[in-house]
């Protein structure tokens, strides 16, 4: 049996990652473009593929060609595309899937829900899919082809793909942010965030199985007052401070209700 | 060899997790105090020992005698306690030592950096103490006992501790509330927080040797005013969108720095 064939169109974190990955599960990779002669050359490397920094060379052999490009440049990418009836899917959370609609007939969204970063290799396996394709039948192989990766494939519309964008973003770059002013705070103090890590840890674990809610603890869920009030003589930023308040105003907003 | 004999004030969730991490450890936990009842003789029953509900029955032969209760109820408690030489320490992050002042010639803070809850076991051994005592002799002693459960002891100063609690804040409740918001978000169009966990985990296992202001993603780092318009008109609660503006500030005007 011939693999079946895969184009990366992009060669930052989420190409990479799918990628690897997808080699690993017995695809082919056939090219992989780039804008940047370098990086697709990087990445060609690591998934046995051809280097491309020339759209127009693009062979049409294969099954699906992935777009993971920045989010901003999507568009721009399509528009240079056109095939039969080879699948065309982009990766993002946020870009409508209207905007593919003339690459193919048969295109869709193929959306991971992880953060990926340059040198940290992702388990795919665990990382939710969402998917979204313009047919059944598109739908149908794209549901095969990311189960063929993922162990959470889920079928979302338009709509409910943006609401797990905005959802994410809470989750995981607010969060994120929280953990950069913990790090600042401490800093003013000699001290490092590592203190915090088993933490930081524990909190992201306790989502499993549980409601964030429910889970809640500190000086607001307590309505601690003495200690709010203390809590923000020692803040010295301005905009920190600003975070503190409004967070503990709603903490103790939603456990009022 | 006989086994150094603990007393535990208080039975909620940070005296139970120490205590039966203690106990594992060898150290023979003599009575637990609660006001009430049936909290002291469920811990009591857990770490073998006796349930007291009046102060006034404390044995005084324990070496160290840990109040591990409420912030607010940590003086109150501290007031009825008279000791010679016992090492009295309390557990909480932002109760200054002095409240013990009265309570031994030897007393501390052994304040252990994790959130507990009800039914969730803590590594105690990855989890990070900080240390503070009132002389040489209770700190040298608090040390050694710490260093019993924990692989991680940090002496650290009153100032400090203040600093770390203030800090665990933003990475513990501040950051739980965002995943709640998420919760809320995805609520709405009929999703589950399960979807985002692999992403929860992610982005908190990534503070580990990483500054998290490096490793920031999403719309507000990347200048993507687009879809941060999109988010916002996404948003029907008037909290939560004051914390997606707020947040998004201060993301981009911690990486214009």
């Amino acid at each position: 049996m011939q693999a079946t064939t895969i184009t990366l169109i992009g060669a930052g974190n989420v190409a990479t990652q799918l990628g690897i990955a997808l080699q690993d599960q017995g695809y082919a990779i056939s090219q992989v473009y780039s804008p940047t002669k370098k990086s697709a050359e990087a990445l060609a490397k690591k998934v046995n593929a051809a280097a491309i920094t020339d759209l127009k060379k693009l062979h049409t052999g294969s099954v699906i060609y992935i777009i993971a490009v920045k989010d901003d440049a999507i568009e721009t990418v399509a528009k240079q595309l056109r095939f039969n009836d080879q699948i065309v899917v982009h990766t993002s959370g946020t870009v409508s899937i209207d905007v593919l609609k003339k690459t193919s007939k048969n295109y869709g969204v193929l959306y991971p829900l992880q953060t990926f970063s340059k040198g940290k290799t992702v388990d795919l396996k665990t990382t939710p899919v969402c998917i979204e394709a313009s047919n059944k039948s598109a739908s149908t192989t794209l549901q095969y082809f990311a189960k063929s990766f993922s162990g959470n494939v889920q079928q979302v519309s338009s709509g409910q793909r943006k609401t797990i964008h905005l959802a994410a973003v809470f989750a995981c770059n607010f969060s994120n942010h929280m953990y950069a002013v913990a790090e600042d705070i401490l800093k003013k103090d000699k001290l490092s965030l590592d203190l915090l890590q088993p933490l930081i840890e524990e909190t992201a674990a306790k989502t499993k199985g549980n409601s964030p809610v429910k889970m809640q603890t500190g000086p607001a869920v307590r309505g601690d007052k003495k200690t709010m009030e203390a809590h923000l003589k020692l803040i010295s930023d301005a905009g920190t401070k600003k975070i503190y308040q409004l967070i503990s105003k709603e903490i103790i907003k939603l456990h009022k209700k």
